[in-house]
């Protein structure tokens, strides 16, 4: 594939749809949503609004450092904060598949939802790739990003069109777009994060306490795969929900227990995990038990996918 | 400590306690109730009465193993069925104090009084060893056989006298004196399992089924671990209640997650995870997935005690 070429149509085809329009489209700091935002604004100049939408599930730092990094390539991305609005919506609720809806429903219908009709946007730019479509149809799991399936006709509903400048590719292919178009390693490079966000990585209801306790955890175990699991295709933290018994200061405690999942994988498809050294595992568990509050206990996952998937929800 | 000596102490203790009256104990297989059951018949012979309670939450086998053990070195066990008694205790109980409170409930309130009652005895024998009492006084976890914190008294509520003729050793101890009683290697090499057995290692309500697949599981882990880590102070399988996302067959799949845990430890105080080699935990990981129905996800413990403990409830 001549991906300059692919570059330069999709700027052209975007043009030609949107006009003299005006377009709307939410930032994730994921490959996909930032190809997509690159290209939007090399089409579109200021006829397209970027969001980056705070859903109380980001990564520690992460919605400042989007924008930054967004800002240091001349392209301006809105900082929303929508952060009770979600975990209003999550309280209660331990059912994956009701988290997903209620992470989906608050995005699109809530939150999206309002701040296109704010804008009078009449175009929807849609990161959705290939994959995402396949991994639809074979039922695996639902993206939270592709719309149709989700019973979404966002032209009746919204009233709006969506675009989806790069449904042909795969991720591989969309990391080399990106790089292709100038992004930096920080967002070509970048693991991929899910739909659902540290939701995806709190087994049960997540509170914003729970919330709070995986976002730290994630912090460490980024950093320290960063360094030690260069060749990894992915690593996080997953809270559990069940206490178990621990011992601090001689006494019997009841903790929780936090999952480290490092994957080797190409493409998601098929995965095992990361034959991490015994001196990485250690120090992860020794870190996450003494700087995350109230852990007591610490696995890493040895499945593969499958019968595993990469994720936990 | 000369523990010929010992022994010889212990038996002509029990004589001239018991004298010509009739005791009675219940002996799990493990080294501690094993070694009062070795010293109880030499002192006192068919005098004594040995019972195991099969409570359905012994390993796969284990009840026919221990007591053909003993039939072979001549000391007669008589298996008592009381699956179903323990089983209807533990129904709807998730809190792990509440399910060890139904199990040693059920043992002694039932099961065993009404044996002991049936039998007339009126001495029991029981293999409290020092390092339950340290650690009941610690707080650091109940001791099912630790009769008076539990609020029990024997000889108010039973009639009987408690006799704990190894209450002066701790665990290294007692293997010593397994070994040189002539107690086979499977007894005093025993790793050392919990009071609530099986119910310990399934985290929230224990079942007929999930105890069976967490039995499964233990098989294979100890088949592989007896092999492949000889130092390992204990070894097991742990069910969690919470599904995680599995594929099968291409299709997503929710299903169960087992944890493995192998502990180098000299005495249970303080401990760390056995360094296995990949090979061991892939192939754990893989038997685990393949032959316990709808295990999808196999994670290995890395915490040390503390902050962990050995067992998660």
């Amino acid at each position: 594939m001549d991906y300059a070429k692919f570059v330069d149509q999709q700027i052209a085809s975007l043009r030609e749809t949107v006009g003299s329009g005006l377009a709307i489209n939410a930032l994730s700091g994921g490959v996909d949503s930032s190809v997509v935002t690159a290209l939007g604004h090399r089409a579109l100049g200021d006829r397209l609004k970027t969001v980056f939408i705070d859903n109380a599930l980001m990564r520690e730092g992460e919605p400042q450092r989007v924008v930054q990094t967004f800002a240091a390539m001349g392209i301006p991305v809105e900082l929303v904060d929508a952060r009770d609005e979600f975990l209003a919506a999550l309280r209660g609720l331990t059912d994956p598949e009701d988290k997903r809806n209620a992470i989906t429903g608050t995005f699109y219908s809530k939150v999206f939802g309002r701040l296109v009709r704010q804008t009078g946007a009449r175009f929807l730019l849609h990161g959705t790739i290939l994959t995402d479509i396949e991994e639809t149809v074979a039922g695996i799991k639902r993206q939270h990003n592709v719309l149709a399936q989700l019973g979404i006709n966002t032209e009746e509903q919204f009233g709006y069109t969506v675009l989806e400048p790069i449904i042909q590719l795969r991720k591989p292919a969309v990391r080399i777009v990106a790089k292709a178009m100038g992004l930096p390693p920080e967002i070509f490079k970048r693991p991929p994060f899910p739909g659902p966000a540290l939701a995806a990585r709190v087994i049960g209801e997540v509170t914003p306490e729970r919330a709070e306790l995986v976002r730290k955890a994630t912090v460490i175990v980024e950093a320290e795969l960063k360094r030690n699991a260069k060749g990894a295709f992915q690593y996080f933290a997953i809270l559990h929900p069940d206490k178990v018994t621990g011992l601090r200061n001689g006494k019997r405690d009841y903790g929780w227990q936090i999952e480290v999942r490092c994957w080797d994988s190409k493409d998601a498809r098929i995965g095992s995990p990361t034959k991490l050294p015994w001196s990485v595992l250690m120090k992860l568990s020794k870190r996450l038990t003494t700087e995350v509050p109230g852990v007591v206990s610490v696995t890493y996952n040895i499945a593969t996918k499958p019968p595993s998937t990469i994720e936990a929800v």
